[in-house]
C-alpha cells in the first residue's frame, strides 16, 4: 500500500490566529480548523478564557490566551481574524498591521469614520492585506444576482428594496452610542446594494424608532428605514429591525427596465405541513442558518489571498464606503434631513 | 310549472350611471350590468362616443351620451360611478352632489387638496354618499390582513414595506403636473397602509427619479421611494415604478413584535414549467388580473350602501387623508426634506 | 340621450333549463342567469322544491318544478343542463335527446359503460349536442399545460402524477355500489391525463382502501391508487382520497425528456403569516374555489356551441373513454390485477 | 500562551478505510478527512488508481491501493466504507465482516435477496456493525416529517406519493440485469416510506418502461411506477425516472385524516429572476446538492456508533426490508401482477 506523501507535495498551511472567540469567532475557528485545508488555526485570544480554550480545542496544537499580545508578537502567525466586539475592531486592525499580519476583520471596520481612516492608513503603511466580513458577497445567490445585473439582464438599475431583520431573542448590546443600528445592521444592506448594483450612493435619508424595553437614549433605534439615491438616479429603500419574532429575515430586490431579481428565502427545513389550520413551514432563524456556507467561503477566500499574496475582493475601500454611508444614515437621523455623500473617489485616498 | 314571480318580491334595482367608459369604467359597467343583481346600468357618458356606446351595450336599455349633462339631470338615476380622467374627478363629484346623486369615484379624489376639500364640502352640503375606489380594501387578502392586525396577532405595528409597480407598457398620461406618481400610484399604498395598520401618518419623506424617454419636467418622476412615520413611531417604506417589464407588482408586508404578514402573489396561471433552463411561471400582468374581483366587490358594497342609505366603508375622510399624504410626498420631493403632516383630526372638518 | 337598442341587434338568448339544483347545479344556474349573455335560465327542476325555487329565483321569469317532465316537453327550451345525482345522468340524457334538446351533463356520463353506450346511442340517433362537465379542460392552467405539451416543449410524455382529493367534510353519498371513487373522482384525473397528454390508455391497475366510519361494502373505497400505461409506454399514477382535513387538493405533473409541468396551487388567500410558530397560509378548500371560473367557462362554451350549432370540445367520445377507464379501474380493484383496455378506436362506434 | 494539549484529552480517532473512490466515495472521503473529528481517513482502495490516490490525498498519511486486500488485512483499520459498484457490495460486506471490521455500505445491500442474506449472515456471525447508506434518514426534513407523523399529527397514515428522478445526464450503468431501476433508485423511496410511516408493506405492484436510446433488454426500465399497500391498508405510489432534463427531483407527500406533509424543495440558489418572459429560478441538479449534508451526517452517525460500540439506526434489517420490496417490484414487473410480500417479522431472522 502506498502513502500519499509519495505523490503529493503539500504546501505548508497558513498559520492563522483568531482574536475574539464569541459566536461568530467560533464559527470562523471551525472553518479554519476543519474546512479550509490551506489554513491552520494556530492560536486564539479572548478575555473570556473559557471561550478562548474552547475555540483552540478545535485544532490540535492551537494555543490560547486572554489578550491578543501573544498573537501579535508571534512571527509564526501569518494572519489574524478579528471577531472581537465592534468597538475594538479599528484598534486591533492598527496593531495587527503594525505587526505585519494580514487581517480579516468582521464588519464594521470601525465605529466611526475617523477611526476607520486611521486603521486603513495603518494597513496601507504596513502593506498588509485586509478583508472585511461582508459575507453576503460570498453567498451563491448574491453572486448570481450580481452577475445577472452586471450582464445587463435587468437593464440599468432603477430601484431596489433591501431588508435585514434580526430576532428579538438575539438581543443587541449596541455600541454604547446612538444610531448603532446603522453601523451594525444597515451596513450589510449598504454593502450588498453597492455590491449588487455596482453603483455609488450620493444621498442618504434615514429615520428610526425605538420599541424596546426601557427608555431609549436620544437617537437610539432598534427599527430603521433608509432611502438611498445612487449616482444614476436609482433609488433604494432599506428597512431594519432587531425585533422579529419569526427569525432572521434577509431579502433584497433589484429592478431595472428589463426585469427584477429577488434574493432570499424563508424556509429552513424542506417540510410543509397541511392541516385544518392551513399550510405551515418553519423559518430561517439564525444568521448562521442563512449564511453559514458564505462565512466559510469568505474565510477560504481570505486564506487563499494570503497564500497567493493578493488583495481580497472586499477590502478597505469597500469597508470605508459602507462605513461612510452608515455614518451618513446616523447623521440623517440626528438632523432630520437627507445627507449628501461624496462619491468614494472624492473620499480621502487610502 | 310555476313562475318565480309568484314567490319572490324583487326590489327595484338601483339605476346607476357611468361617467367615463375607459378601461376601468368598462370593468365597472360589466359589474353593474352582469354581476350585481341590485344594480341596473342605466346610462353611460364618455366624450369618446364609441366607448360610451360599447359600455351601454352591456345592459339592455342603457342609454349613452358624450357629456355627463343628460345623466346629471335625469332624476331616475340614483347613483353615478365616476371613472373619468383624474383631473375631472373633483369637478364631477361637485356636480353630482349638487344633482343629489350618490357617488362612487375612482381614486384619486382630486388632483390637489384644495379641490378635494371643495368636492367634499359639496358632498357634505348635499347629503349624498361618497365612496372612493380604493379597491384593495375589498380584496380578501387585504381584508384578512387587516383582521389579523386588528386582532393584535402581530402586536403593535412597527414596520411596513409596500410596493406598487405598473408595467411600462401601460404608459402614463400623468396629470400635466409634477410628482403625479404620488397622486396616481403611491396613493394606493398610502391608503392600504392606513387601512391595514389603523394608524395615522405624521411625517412623509419622498424622493423620485425619472427614467422614461425624453426629458422630464422638473420634479416629474416615474420611480419613487417614500418613508412614512406613523403617530406611534411605526415606520413604513413605499417604492413605486411605472416601468416594470414583468407586470403588475403589488406587495405589502407589515411587521410587529409577534410576527409579520405578507400580502401579494405573483403567479397568474397555476402552471410551473421545469426545463434545463430552470423553473418558470408567468406573472400577474394587469391590475385587473390581480384586483378584478375586488373591483366587483367594491361596486357591490357601493350599490348596497346606496340601497340601504348608509355611508360606504371608504368615504371622504379616507380619501382626503390619502390625498393629503400624497400631497405631502410631492412637497417633500420638491423641497428635499421630510414634511410633517397634521393628523386627520386636525384637518378641516368635512 | 340615445338608447342602445338603436345600435345593437341583440340575438335572442338561448333558453336553457336546469335539471338538478344542488350545489353544482346552483353554480351553473348562476352562470346562466348572470354571467353568460347569450343564455337565459328559463326553467329549473329538482325534487327538492325549495332548491328548484331558489335556483329559479336567480333569473326573472324562470319557472320551476319538481320533476323534469315540464322541461322536457317545453319546445321553447333549447338546451338542458343535467346536474342531478350521478345515477340519473344516463337516463336523463336519453330522455333529453329524445326531446331534441342539446345537453350539458355533469360527469360521470353514466354509472356503467352499458348505460353510457345507451345514452350515447340516443344522442347520436337524435342528432343533439352533448357536452360533459370535465371542467378542468376550461381552466387556464390546464389549457396552458396542454398547449405546452402539444407544442413538444416537454418532448414525448413519459411520466405523469395526478392527485385529486376532497375534504372529509364534503361527505360522499357514493353510488350505492362498489368502487364508486373511480367513477366519481378518479374520472377527473383520467380525463385530465387524456386531455393533457393527447395519449390513450392501454392498461389500468387500481387498488383502494376504506378508512371511513362503519364497515365498508366489499370493494368500497374512499382512498385509491391507480397506475396507467399509455399506448406509447408512458406511465401515470393517480391518487385519490375523500378524507382530507386541509381542503380540496388537485395537482398534476407531466414529464418528458425535455422537462416537466406542474399544474396546481394550494393557497386560497394571498396572505402569509410569519410568527414564532413559523410561516402559514390558508389552503383552497372547496372545488368551487379552485374551478369556479372553469365551471363558468365550460357553460359559456356549451351555450356558444348550441348557438352556433357545433359539437362541444368535450363530448361523448371523451366521456365514454374516461368512463371505460374508470370501469377498468373498478374491475382491477375487484380482480386484483391490471386490466387491458381497448383503445377508443376499437370501442363501439358512437 | 497555553497549548490545548494541556486541557484536552483527545480520544484516538477511528481509523476508517474507503473501498470505492468514485463520486459518492469521494464525498465520504471528504467527510472523513475534513468534517468528522472522531474519524481519520486512513486508506483508500479503487481499481482506478488515480481515483484512489486522489481520495487518499485528502488526508495526510492516508495510503492507497488498487484492491481492497491491503485494507481488509490491516488490523489498525477499524471500519470500512464500501462505495464500490453495486454488484460488489454484498461480497465486500462478507469479506469485511470476516475481517472483523465495522461496515458502512452504500445502498443497495446487494443485487438480490439471496446475496443480501448471505452478507447479513456474515455480519451476524462476526458480530460487526453494519450501516446502509439510506442518507435521507439523516436529512432534517425527513427527520422532522417522521417526528410529526410519529407524534400522530396526521392521524394514521392513509396515502403517500413519492418521487425520485435523476438527470438524464447522470447516465445509468445499470446492474447488467433487468429491472435495475428498482434496486438502484426505487429502493430510496421504499426505505423512505418505511422510515416516514413506520409501516410495513404487504403488497407491491410495479411496472416500467424504457425510453432510452438503443433497444432495451426485456424488463429493462428507465421509468417506473409502483403502488404499495401497507399492513394497515394505507397506499402509496412511487414514480421514478432516470431521464429528467431539469435535475434531481426528490419529493414525498404523506397524508392522514388530520393533514399531510410535503417534503422536498426544488430551488438551488435563493434567486428569482422576473422578466417579460415570466419568473424563473434554478433547480437542484445533483443529488449532492440536495443531500450533501445528509451524507455527512450519516457518516458521523456511523463513526459515532463505531466509537460507542452500538448498532447504527439504519442497519441490516432495514436494508433487507427495502431489498425485499425492490425485488418484489422487479418480480411484479416481470409477471405483470401485484406481488404479496411477507412482513419482515416473517422473513429469515438475521
Amino acid at each position: 500500500m502506498k502513502g500519499t506523501e509519495e505523490v503529493l507535495n503539500v504546501d505548508e498551511p497558513i498559520r492563522v490566529a483568531l482574536i475574539g472567540a464569541g459566536q461568530m469567532g467560533l464559527w470562523h475557528a471551525r472553518s479554519l480548523a476543519h474546512d479550509i485545508e490551506q489554513a491552520e488555526l494556530a492560536a486564539v485570544a479572548d478575555p473570556d478564557e473559557d471561550a478562548a480554550r474552547r475555540a483552540a480545542a478545535l485544532a490540535p496544537g492551537a494555543r490560547w490566551s486572554a489578550g491578543p499580545e501573544a498573537i501579535l508578537s508571534d512571527p509564526s502567525l501569518r494572519a489574524v481574524v478579528i471577531a472581537s466586539p465592534d468597538a475594538a475592531h479599528a484598534g486591533l486592525i492598527e496593531r495587527a498591521a503594525q505587526a505585519g499580519k494580514d487581517i480579516f476583520c468582521e464588519k464594521p471596520l470601525a465605529t466611526d469614520l475617523a477611526e476607520a481612516d486611521a486603521a486603513l492608513a495603518a494597513v496601507a503603511t504596513h502593506g498588509v492585506k485586509l478583508q472585511i466580513g461582508f459575507q453576503r458577497r460570498f453567498d451563491p445567490a448574491y453572486q448570481r444576482a450580481r452577475e445577472v445585473i452586471a450582464a445587463g439582464e435587468l437593464g440599468p438599475v432603477e430601484l431596489a428594496v433591501a431588508t435585514t431583520r434580526d430576532p428579538l431573542e438575539a438581543g443587541r448590546p449596541g455600541l454604547g452610542r446612538d444610531a448603532a443600528i446603522f453601523i451594525q445592521t444597515t451596513i450589510h444592506d449598504l454593502d450588498s446594494l453597492r455590491f449588487l448594483t455596482g453603483l455609488e450612493v450620493v444621498q442618504v435619508y434615514a429615520t428610526g424608532s425605538y420599541f424596546g424595553e426601557g427608555s431609549a437614549e436620544e437617537d437610539e433605534a432598534d427599527t430603521a428605514a433608509v432611502v438611498l439615491r445612487f449616482q444614476t438616479g436609482a433609488l433604494a429603500t432599506i428597512t431594519n429591525s432587531w425585533r422579529t419574532a419569526y427569525g432572521y429575515d434577509v431579502q433584497v430586490e433589484v429592478m431595472g427596465p428589463l426585469g427584477k431579481l429577488q434574493v432570499g428565502y424563508d424556509r429552513q427545513t424542506a417540510v410543509r405541513q397541511f392541516s385544518a389550520q392551513g399550510v405551515c413551514h418553519d423559518h430561517v432563524y439564525w444568521y448562521i442558518d442563512r449564511f453559514g456556507a458564505a462565512y466559510r467561503r469568505e474565510m477560504e477566500h481570505f486564506v487563499d489571498c494570503v497564500a497567493r499574496g493578493v488583495g481580497p475582493d472586499v477590502g478597505g475601500a469597500d469597508a470605508r464606503a459602507a462605513q461612510a454611508l452608515a455614518e451618513a444614515a446616523a447623521r440623517s437621523l440626528r438632523e432630520g434631513r437627507p445627507i449628501d455623500v461624496p462619491p468614494p473617489s472624492l473620499a480621502p485616498v487610502l
